[in-house]
């Protein structure tokens, strides 16, 4: 039986064409980017074709974009490099970033290196607006503030125009992690005051084991891993070149049909919401859901219930894959940091189910009928 | 026209069967290793029997591999961790390592985090057992030894069980760069006094993007890149699970056909060192090329001519692919700091040819022949 996967901001499965655009380059297209002979500049060619489509689908200059290992690598190059480099001293980042900023934030924080402000989210995960304003205006000397585009567990999407105006406002750094956001969501640079962006290519249908780092051109910092002079020496180490080659092609599928995807996506969502809500007495949801929410993400509340512990487990035996909270988080036992922060019940069963267009309608009943059977 | 590929020391193909392994985790199988439920599992269990292909290929413990996204990662990792995590006050490293070491080094002494000491190497490349032994009998204060299995660039060999044995004599952590030795040598763990070492999948038929760093058991250090859970807390991101996938299957092929393997590609560097010699007049060779170096790499050294400045470009317009050094520094005008460092005559054309099991006899004869033309 193949599952039924609703797991997709954790990872998505890879789109077929990505796979065919990635093939001839782990078949005959072997070279490494760096050298000089015909093998070497046709993957040079390559990659820096999918440089470009990246930066289009931003409006943002090739000369802008740099390719890494994850967003993950690329949300610690940010905040470790904007320090080093920018004489930044204050970070400010919210409570509920994903652990790849909020670690480094911290771990930074507790080296000496930064002093770390947490803004405020409101009790749907939305970052207070007024709260960085007040944080800003208070606070002397050069400042980088953290803040993701929209939340990986809740769906929550934050207003980065409001907050980049009051960045630049202040003279702060605005770094961003796209990664839920990034082909999912139409994302013009030229209208955002963003310093630093970070997407990853998995959670939109292209390979794992890349990602991307924008740096505005008016910006300039140092690499974070030295040695070859790859990525205008922002880099180091031969390029991922079947990777970037998937992450263009999955760019620029995204890119084509976003508007036709988000439509069906956000169908699949509201239709499982109204179903649940149908089926489930006392049931909610966490987060901005009946307002600024990634159509992609529908984090659920069950109320009180014996069975609630092993609803993920049970959920697993019946074939649906569904998570708790961030996969990145899965091993360890402390729960969601996103979920205590909101002080979500913890009485009650709070299961995230994440969408694509690989979803249908047909799935979300067998899903909703399985989830019936097991709290029933 | 296939190009002659002589170039595998900068990357290599992938082996059919290590596509034929990532396959599926480029298709149905895309689970995040992370995610608890059955989708999530698959690609568990897929990553681990990985990790243990190289930790039976080196003689180690599952728990002492991590992968990383390239060697590059994992020598930044070691040589800033230790000093973070280690109170590792000196660094001692060859003048003729890779860039991701050298440069790593150069950076933390700018920074005032290590005091830098360069080893001394003689005139083949070789690191002087003896003059590591006077570095460490006189420093003062917790010292890592980072010294490579062999030079990329002119394939010479170090002498890593007599280093490890005076690094632990004298309490030093060594860490060696094996990138161009791992699945191509034997390397027993279990007979080396080695606290770290690095390897690169693309080196030996796997992909690009994917790497491991080996820890011995002993030792404690903290990640470089941070965020979620992932290889227990050592390396954050979501994990490249078709290029770990790969590595493992490379790893597999390359113990299971090794000694063949090397008695092929040592024949073929002997004919074609031959070949030259009878060629031309006044050829040289650098590196230890009669003695202990890589069965993969002839760095070859033609006498003054004046077509020397083009000979890489009209090999290429020929077909045939070969490099000046490391393709890390293609980009760089600066020239080879490792022939710089071994005061090699620039007057001559030095040319890396370096070689897999995919090549023939009768390509060497081809290069051997169009050589004699372009600079006849």
């Amino acid at each position: 039986m193949t599952p039924i996967y609703l797991d997709n901001a954790a990872t998505t499965p890879l789109h077929a064409e990505v796979l065919e655009a990635m093939l001839p380059f782990l078949r005959g297209n072997f070279g490494n980017p760096s050298a000089i002979h015909s093998v070497g500049r046709k993957a040079r060619t390559a990659v820096e074709r999918s440089r470009k489509a990246i930066a289009n689908a931003l409006n943002a200059s090739t000369g802008e974009i740099f390719f890494t290992s994850s967003a993950t690598e690329g949300n610690n190059m940010v905040l470790t490099c904007c320090i080093r480099d920018l004489e930044v001293e204050h970070l400010i980042v919210s409570p509920i970033e994903h652990h790849c900023v909020l670690h480094t934030a911290e771990h930074l924080a507790e080296c000496g290196k930064i002093k770390l402000h947490l803004v405020a989210v409101d009790e749907v995960g939305r970052v207070v607006p007024e709260s960085l304003e007040k944080k800003l205006s208070k606070i002397k000397g050069k400042t980088l503030v953290s803040i993701m585009n929209a939340n990986n567990e809740i769906g929550t999407i934050n207003d980065i125009k409001t907050i980049g105006a009051i960045c630049k406002q202040y003279g702060a750094y605005l770094h961003s992690d796209t990664v839920q956001t990034f082909c999912h969501y139409p994302i013009d640079l030229q209208e955002l005051d963003i310093d630093f962006m970070v997407g990853s290519a998995h959670k939109f249908h292209g390979p794992k084991g890349i990602g991307f780092l924008y740096i505005n051109g008016d910006v300039k910092i140092n690499p974070m891993i030295l040695g070859g002079s790859q990525e205008r020496n922002m880099r180091a180490g031969t390029e991922n070149v079947p990777g970037i080659i998937g992450m263009g092609k999955a760019v620029e599928i995204a890119q084509a049909n976003m508007l036709e995807e988000q439509t069906y996506i956000l169908g699949l969502k509201k239709y499982m919401k109204q179903q649940l809500i149908e089926k489930f007495d006392g049931i909610k949801f966490n987060g901005d859901v009946d307002g600024n929410s990634l159509y992609t993400v529908l984090n659920t509340s069950f109320p009180p219930h014996p069975k609630n512990d092993m609803l993920l487990i049970n959920l697993d035996i019946a074939g649906i894959c569904a998570s708790g909270g961030s996969a990145c988080s899965s091993g360890v036992d402390a729960g969601s940091h996103v979920l205590n922060h909101l002080a979500v019940d913890t009485n009650r069963a709070n299961v995230r189910f994440s969408f694509s267009k690989y979803n249908t309608q047909a799935e979300i009943d067998i899903v909703v009928e399985k989830l019936g059977e097991i709290l029933g």
